[in-house]
């Protein structure tokens, strides 16, 4: 199982909105075949490894990391393909999450006579696929937020300066880790203050830019690689602003609903889950960070911290918005873990927990 | 040099103002005897462990981590002591910051033929003696600064609770590091926020409230319990608080300078030198802290880090005052240390070194 998951990591960031899974089969002690789910479209890791192996499969036990699914979607089910193939035995990771299929799968092949056990490094099957299980469960995108701060909890200096909070090893890191999203999202006040391009090393990914009033300029560098999303107020006067028309011909509009003045968080990321957005990285500022912990939409957090002091009453703070009113209602990390970049501070935790 | 400087450590917290000194007498390969400095007026090290030899150190080596004192100070000069032993050799650690001293002892010894040589585990040495570096160099006391924060470095919430932000563990470790000081100081908010008693495991540390205008109720628990210290200001509507008269039965009142309305930093720190206070912990609140960073009086942090996020534009930062005006003047640590204390996280680290 762990090979499996192993073969599973290989699409880390390649597959949303599906699952990583994994696959092997395997006879008589000696492994046969591998596979694992590449993108989205493309074959389940079971059709992969089950096609490789061809009429070896006949009697042969098959390992793979998510429940195979029973449904016929972007591609046939795969319950089908495992009961053609003679498969005597199946060893599952964790249950699918798909409320479509959740137990039918192993029901399925239990009917056809396959002897079928589950349950197997479920914890880490669950920690690689939190998006996944978020995405499918809730129909909203997992969100991870990502802030580079002084020790003191500050990304920009009382001058607004944030050149540059945290070294240059700890940025290309961070740089490194949108490859494992599939759209990366900031508020307008950051485009302003330090003009990202956003880029990731592989490519492809979704911008998204919160600007409520659309007050973006139309020389900001984000706008110079598609695709560009901007969330912008349906009911406001952006949609009056001079800009508009201009800005749509460099990135998409997305109109959202309204929440005291500004726009309502939840309903942007309600709508970019219906166009398949499932896995969101989460850049800044402390604003839009802040307000999305208001409306409790976090799920994992990764800081990188500086060691440094920058201080100031008036220097801008990494999670600022409402916050919570008492330190007992403050979010709780769960599996804090840590890591040393350079001379500066990785701390990873998870605020929701998806089963 | 390894043992004597564990000897020295045995002290840790007890000499203020002076140095943690340990010495051995080696004869032949043999340790003939050990000694260290236990407390201010108490022998020096080397003292101690001649006094155990008496006449075998005719002869022998001595082991110093810190280079003997050639001046009559509270107790004779060690190197009249090590003359009169008839030591052969003497292995010194670090010279004597004191620039009565650094480098006299030494010659005083090679002068009456005893063979010197210095320089052993000098980083080390440096390190457990940076409060009496700074004192005897700077004639300010040496400035600890204990932050209990959120990870998004919030000392309290919006609403101004801070009950508890770190965890039991944590308080309590932090609680005993009390030990290694000479003097505790919290700024007058955190007393009325908390009301702190700010007593230590051992119990005798000098409690320092910095309260520019004489806030501090008579009720307050800090003031339960001897010696307590208020700095105010000496020209200020403080004068003539009713509470001042009631307030001076209870705790000694150091009038000093104003700047930009508040009492005067630097002006607390000089006269409490004169003192003989040399070692401080500071444990707030945010706008102490942030002031002292402005003033740069701050040598060392302890930033216990909690897993949690509490969040708010209006929450209480741990470094607030006016804070560095660009991120490239931010304060950098030195030597930054990391330690888990059961969820949470303990960053130590210098913002200066002593020399």
């Amino acid at each position: 199982m762990n090979l499996a998951m192993r073969l599973a990591l290989r699409a880390k960031g390649r597959t949303f909105p599906n699952p990583l899974v994994g696959a092997i089969v395997v006879k008589s002690g000696r492994i046969i075949s591998r596979g694992y789910h590449k993108k989205v479209g493309l074959p389940h890791a079971e059709v992969v490894c089950l096609t490789l192996a061809a009429e070896r499969a006949n009697g042969a036990t098959l390992y793979v990391t998510l429940e195979p699914c029973s449904c016929f979607g972007r591609t046939p089910a795969c319950t089908d393909m495992i009961i053609s193939s003679r498969i005597k035995e199946v060893i599952v990771g964790m249950l699918d999450p798909n409320p479509r299929n959740n137990g039918k799968g192993i029901e399925i092949l239990r009917e056809h006579g396959i002897k079928v056990e589950v349950g197997f490094l479920e914890e880490k099957l669950r920690a690689i696929n939190q998006p996944f299980i978020k995405y499918i469960t809730k129909k909203l995108p997992y969100v991870t937020v990502k802030v580079g701060q002084s020790l003191d909890g500050k990304i920009a200096s009382r001058s607004g300066d944030s050149h540059w909070v945290t070294s240059d090893k700890a940025r290309e890191y961070a740089h490194h880790l949108r490859n494992e999203f599939d759209a990366i999202m900031v508020g307008v006040n950051t485009v302003i203050r330090d003009n990202p391009k956003l880029d990731a090393p592989k490519g492809a990914l979704t911008k998204i830019i919160v600007d409520s009033h659309l007050s973006i300029s139309l020389e900001a560098l984000v706008l110079n690689t598609a695709p560009v999303v901007i969330a912008t107020l349906s009911t406001s006067s952006a949609q009056e602003t001079p800009n508009r028309r201009l800005l749509s011909q460099k990135a998409r509009i997305l109109e959202v609903k309204e929440k005291e003045g500004l726009v309502n968080l939840r309903d942007i990321l309600k709508k970019l889950a219906r166009e398949g957005v499932s896995n969101i990285l989460v850049e800044g500022g402390g604003n839009l960070i802040g307000s999305l912990f208001d409306e409790d939409l976090v799920d994992r957090i990764l800081f990188f911290i500086s060691p440094k002091i920058i201080g100031g009453e008036k220097a801008i703070s990494s999670v600022m918005g409402k916050g919570r009113r008492f330190v007992d209602q403050a979010y709780k990390l769960k599996d804090m873990k840590l890591k040393r970049i350079d001379s500066e501070l990785l701390v990873e935790g998870y605020v929701h927990w998806y089963n």
